[in-house]
This record gives structure tokens, C-alpha cells and sequence, in this order.
């Protein structure tokens, strides 16, 4: 097995691209993390995409991507899993590079979501939902998520505001990030007083549609101490599931699929915790967020949302978390999202995080959902290897 | 590197089965396969499926596969790449288990096309060509498929009756496959009788719509031989690409996928076309089957109808092609089709093909197709290892 490094990263603006296609937006991202990686050969491609089968009527992805980037002779690979699509894609070029099947690889995020109405959209995201028995009730995602909101609070007795300050961090973040989709301040009455979109949840604490690419280029660490003098280490990438239905789970506000990635990831990381400088977490909406902070095991279940609210999860807390605006910052194009979490935790451990850099980010965390919680993908990456 | 072995074969039935949902179809397959390889762990899971996510609006099927097959702690990965998606998944086990990432590996590959009706099923199938400037025309699959039959019979002034021909034989094998969804037989009348579908693509030459699943378990050929007596090598797979579009290619009636795909299994495999005694091929169409069988290498661009016409591909012949039926004969549950060769391709190398017993069964090749030839996926297996 070979330590596996990342040596070139690069994202287009997440937002509204009316003037970009899936393809344009392949292309950007993907020349612009050969440029920064400073090669041009790449052994293989795998690409993150969760909805362009439907919103874009374009499946194929692996043989479209090798075609617009005029990479004829390289495999492609195409993958789903939901919103965790993107970390999937980084997960499985991970495995490509330590077990030695490729040298230089590259994971493609995409996701094109303006280009259909928000109830397409919302119907297209309930296919990450069994069909069968939770999709067939008519409950879109924002209203599952609802439930756990509501849920979260009845159980540990906790005030909305408090969840509700990770929106709050997640916009802050995002001002400074001139890729992030939201850039303006919002406080917690802004959020408590956007409209409801599914009662308790508030649009302002839920990520949006968005179009965006995000590309990571991973190498043996031995060849990218050769090219690039700043390259990050990828100590640990892991996947693993829950049960499909939220309500067959045991306890519905605790994601298994997170606490059995993180395990695995800190076991093959060789490291603890207390180790972790920084996070990027799946804040699809803010509930979410702050569950996965404590499924990931930064804080003890029922006390994420006054650890949020204590602000420890601000670039100068304690756990600085979505750096860079998170879902709902810097936005959520739902296929590429696993892979942004990529994107801008290498920015902060090779210390270009412009504004938002974090002073001691040496070790980060990046954890990507997929469904409610049925997927779920959590890598481990290091910087400062000098 | 390990040598990769399968131990286990699968499938469902193939047809309109009206009474089974896409989990029944998953957990009918994969129970079939663990019983024939006689062990109950499982690592890793590949699955494979292009048109669920449209066609059942039901995506995320890593997470489903593992809930439906109570398999909680193992990582499920699902891959599309077009009508290859069954062949991708299969090449990406392949990898998991050569390269030492998994020990044992289920590969699922399941379609339900039943379901919808055959107009949603030609539009889904679309979303396997580009949608900017091919899909956009109106043009269908079988439109391609025409056009491509059209193209071959002016340009190496072949007769449609020999073309035919290949259906003949699908369907001939296909009557003793209790598993395939056409066993009747027909014969070169009755292909060019039969209604047109796109001009000059009759009906009987081209894969209908079906429902199936079929599953593979994988392991190091050393543990296989422990537990097996009769263990299948996997000597070489692999994925390669095409221009996306058919018309930006230098000529139309060959498949570069195909040729760089064989090209890289013979090297991976050190044999050559001469050791191979029996072929699945991806006949998705008669115009398919006969170039596919000319761009792997068995016959000369533009003899390709010819051979088939004098009998090379029947069971008897030089070459046996399709020996359960194949595309046309067997059916086409899209997504699945490249995993139920490699359980076809097992039985015929393990002896247990029944009245379709090749005599002189030792090294076969399956070739798995995408789009309309943009994506290739080869293997070649062996059996009679001892």
C-alpha cells in the first residue's frame, strides 16, 4: 500500500451558472487542478454526480467527461451515492492510487441544478429516499430533515436559535470566499425570521440549488513530494451506510453511517480527535450540521447546538467548521459538494485560506452525507509535511 | 497484484416480472450467488444500473443494496457507465480484489424496465447520448442503431438477411435458457417480416425491454481454490472509451472502445485471440453484434456478417457467440446485461451450461457496450484450472 497525496485542486463559482453546461463546468474545474498540480497526464478519472441523469437528461458521465476533456486513452469511472456522490468519487481514487492501480488520478465533481424548477429539483433529491415506503408519502428532504429538527429539540431540550447559529457561521465563512454562493452576513433573527419551508425548518437554515465542479488530483505522497512542494497527505478516507429508512433506525438522530466512517478513518489514520484541527461537515441544513458534529464525535449527543452556538465552530474556536461557507455558504451543487469539502480543506493546510485560514490547520476532517444519513464518507487529510 | 478468481454466479430470470421490485430482483440474485460459492461474508459490494434512478426514481442503491441484503458493515459502491454499467462494475471488483483492497466482492447488476412504459424507457435510454447535440435531434437509440445498419450494408455491400442472421442465433440459443425472456425460435423471414422500427432496424434485431438481476462474488484465485472446486480465473478486464458522439468519430461502423478494451485484456491476459473459444458480445442490436465481433478482433471489418451468416457463431461453430441467448435472445436488463454474461460465461467454463454446452469451453471473452459504443468494458475468464 502507498500513502496517497493530493497535489492539484480547483472548483468553478458555486451559484446560479445559466452560461455554463455540465460539461463547461467539468472542464473549468478539471484545468484548473492540472494547473495547480502543474502536470497534464492523467492514468484514470472517476466522476461524482448525483442528478444529471435526471435534471440534465445526461447519464454516461465516465465517457462524456474523457471526451470534453480530450483524455482519449483514459478510463473513466462514474459513480453515485447521493448527496455523497462527490466523496465517494474522492474515496474510490484514494483506494485507485494507495492500492496501486493508478499513479495520477483525477476525482471530478459536477452537479448542474438551476436549470430545472425547485419542485423538479425536490423530487429528483427524493430518489436518494426509499421509494417504496418514505418517498411514496409525498415527504421531500427538507421535510425529513424537518422532523429531525423538531425531534432534536423535544429531546435534549434545546432552543432553536442555538441550531440555528450554524447558518449563521456557515454564511460568515462564505463572505470571504469568493466561490461561495452566499456571501452576505445573515444574524440568528434572520434566519428564525425566513420563511418556513417545512415546519420548524427555515429556508435560511437549509443549502439551496446550485450549479458548480469541483476536481481533486491525487498521487503517490512519494511522487507529489517531487512536483509540488506543498502537497496533503490523505491519512484516511472511509464510507460506510446506515439503514436506508430514517424511521427503521434506532435512534434517528444518530447517523451510523457517520460514527462508522469516522472510526474506520481515525483507525486508518492511526491518530485520535484531539488531533483534528479542523472540520468540513455536511451541513445540508443546519440541523444536519450539527448532528454530524456529534456523530462524528467532536461533542457529546444533545450538546452539538450549544457547541455551535458557543461558537466554537468559528475559524477562531476551537473546532473551526466550514471554513469555507459549508453547504449552505458556499452551497450545495449536490454532486460536487464531497468534493469542495476536498477543495478548500487542502486551501487550508497548505496555509491559502486567504482571510479564512485557520492558524493551526495542520490535520483536517471531511465528512459527506448521502440520503439522510444512509451514506456517508469521511476522509482524513494532513498538511505542513516538511 | 492477486490473480482474481469468481466463485459464485447468480440470476434472476429474465422478462417482465411484474411481481418483483428492484430489491426483490438484488436479493434473488445475490442469494443465488453466495449459495452457489457457499460462503455468507461479503467485503465489498459493486453494484451496477443505469435507469433506476429515472425509470423507479429511485437512486442511492449502494446504501438500498446493503439494507435490502442486511449486509450492514460492508461498503457498497454504485457505478454507472451506460448499457456498461454491469460491465463497470465488474472490472471495478476486479480491481478490488487484483490489487487487495477487498477479499471477497459481490457484484449486483439490476434493471427493472417493466415497468414504464416503452416510449420512457427509448427517452431514458437517451440519457446515455449527449443531450446537447444528439439526444436534442429526437434520434432514439434504435435510430442509431439504423443508421449504423444502414451505413454497413451500403458501405461493404452486405445483404440485411446475413445481418439477420445474428438474431437467428440469439434466439436458437436463447430457447434452451430457462432464464432467458425469448425462447422462441425464429428465423431470417421472420426478422425481416417483422415491423420496422427505425428504418431499415426491424423489430426482431433489436433487445427489448426487460427486468433482471444477475450477481458475481469474486475472491483471490488462491482462497477461491479452497473453496471451490471448479473456480473461474478472471485473466484480464478492462474499461476503455469512444468519442461521445458517434458522427465526431473517424468512421462510424468501428468502435475504438472496443479495440483499445480487447487490446489491453490480451496484453493483461498474455494470450491471444486465437485461445479464445466462445464470446459474449454486446448485441443490443444485429448491427452491434456484428461490428462488436469485427472490433475485437475475430473477423475482418466488414466480413463480420458474412461469418455470422455461415455459422461461425453457433454453438457448433468456430466461434460461439451469445451462447444463452445474449441480448436479444436472453434479454437486456440494461444495467445488469454485463454481469449476466460473466454468469453465462462461468457456467459454459464450468461445464454446467447444459444443452448449450460449449465441447471445448476453456477461455471465453464478454464484451459489454455503452452507449452507442462510447463506453467498452472486456474480460476474459478462464476455467478448468486444475
Amino acid at each position: 500500500m502507498r500513502r496517497v497525496a493530493v497535489v492539484g485542486v480547483g472548483c468553478t463559482r458555486v451559484g446560479e451558472l445559466w452560461d455554463k453546461s455540465l460539461k463547461d463546468l467539468i472542464v473549468e474545474s478539471t484545468l484548473k487542478a492540472l494547473d495547480d498540480a502543474g502536470i497534464e497526464k492523467i492514468d484514470t478519472i472517476y466522476v461524482g454526480n448525483a442528478l444529471s441523469q435526471i435534471l440534465q437528461r445526461q447519464g454516461n458521465l465516465g465517457s462524456l467527461t474523457v471526451d470534453v476533456l480530450g483524455l482519449e486513452e483514459t478510463p473513466a469511472i462514474s459513480l453515485e451515492a447521493a448527496d455523497a456522490s462527490g466523496g465517494l468519487a474522492f474515496h474510490e481514487a484514494v483506494k485507485a492510487v494507495k492500492f496501486g492501480w493508478a499513479d495520477f488520478v483525477l476525482v471530478v465533481g459536477v452537479e448542474k441544478m438551476s436549470d430545472a424548477s425547485s419542485s423538479e429539483v425536490a423530487e429528483a433529491l427524493m430518489t436518494f429516499e426509499d421509494q417504496d415506503y418514505v418517498a411514496f408519502t409525498g415527504i421531500n428532504q427538507a421535510g425529513l430533515h424537518a422532523l429531525l429538527l423538531r425531534l432534536y429539540m423535544e429531546k435534549f431540550r434545546v432552543k432553536h436559535e442555538e441550531i440555528a447559529m450554524f447558518a449563521v457561521n456557515a454564511h460568515k465563512n462564505a463572505a470571504n470566499n469568493s466561490y461561495a454562493q452566499f456571501r452576505s452576513l445573515i444574524n440568528v433573527e434572520d434566519v428564525l425570521k425566513s420563511p418556513i419551508i417545512a415546519d420548524p425548518l427555515r429556508l435560511l437554515e437549509y443549502s439551496t440549488i446550485a450549479d458548480g465542479s469541483a476536481a481533486v488530483i491525487l498521487c503517490p505522497l512519494e511522487e507529489a513530494k517531487k512536483i509540488k512542494k506543498n502537497p496533503v497527505e490523505v491519512l484516511a478516507s472511509t464510507i460506510a451506510t446506515d439503514r436506508f429508512f430514517l424511521f427503521e433506525r434506532v435512534d434517528m438522530l444518530t447517523f451510523n453511517s457517520t460514527r462508522k466512517a469516522v472510526k474506520k478513518a481515525l483507525e486508518e489514520a492511526k491518530i485520535s480527535l484531539q488531533d483534528i484541527n479542523l472540520v468540513e461537515v455536511h451541513d445540508a441544513s443546519t440541523i444536519l450540521g450539527v448532528l454530524s458534529l456529534e456523530d462524528l464525535g467532536f461533542v457529546e449527543k444533545g450538546k452539538g447546538a450549544s457547541f455551535v452556538a458557543e461558537g466554537h465552530i468559528s475559524l477562531d474556536g476551537t473546532l473551526p467548521t466550514n471554513t469555507f461557507g459549508g453547504l449552505k455558504g458556499r452551497g450545495n451543487p449536490v454532486g460536487a459538494t464531497g468534493v469542495y469539502q476536498i477543495v478548500e480543506m487542502v486551501w487550508q493546510l497548505r496555509g491559502e485560506a486567504g482571510k479564512n485560514q485557520v492558524g493551526n490547520a495542520k490535520v483536517g476532517l471531511t465528512h459527506n452525507l448521502g440520503g439522510t444519513g444512509s451514506y456517508a464518507t469521511v476522509n482524513i487529510l494532513k498538511g505542513n509535511l516538511t
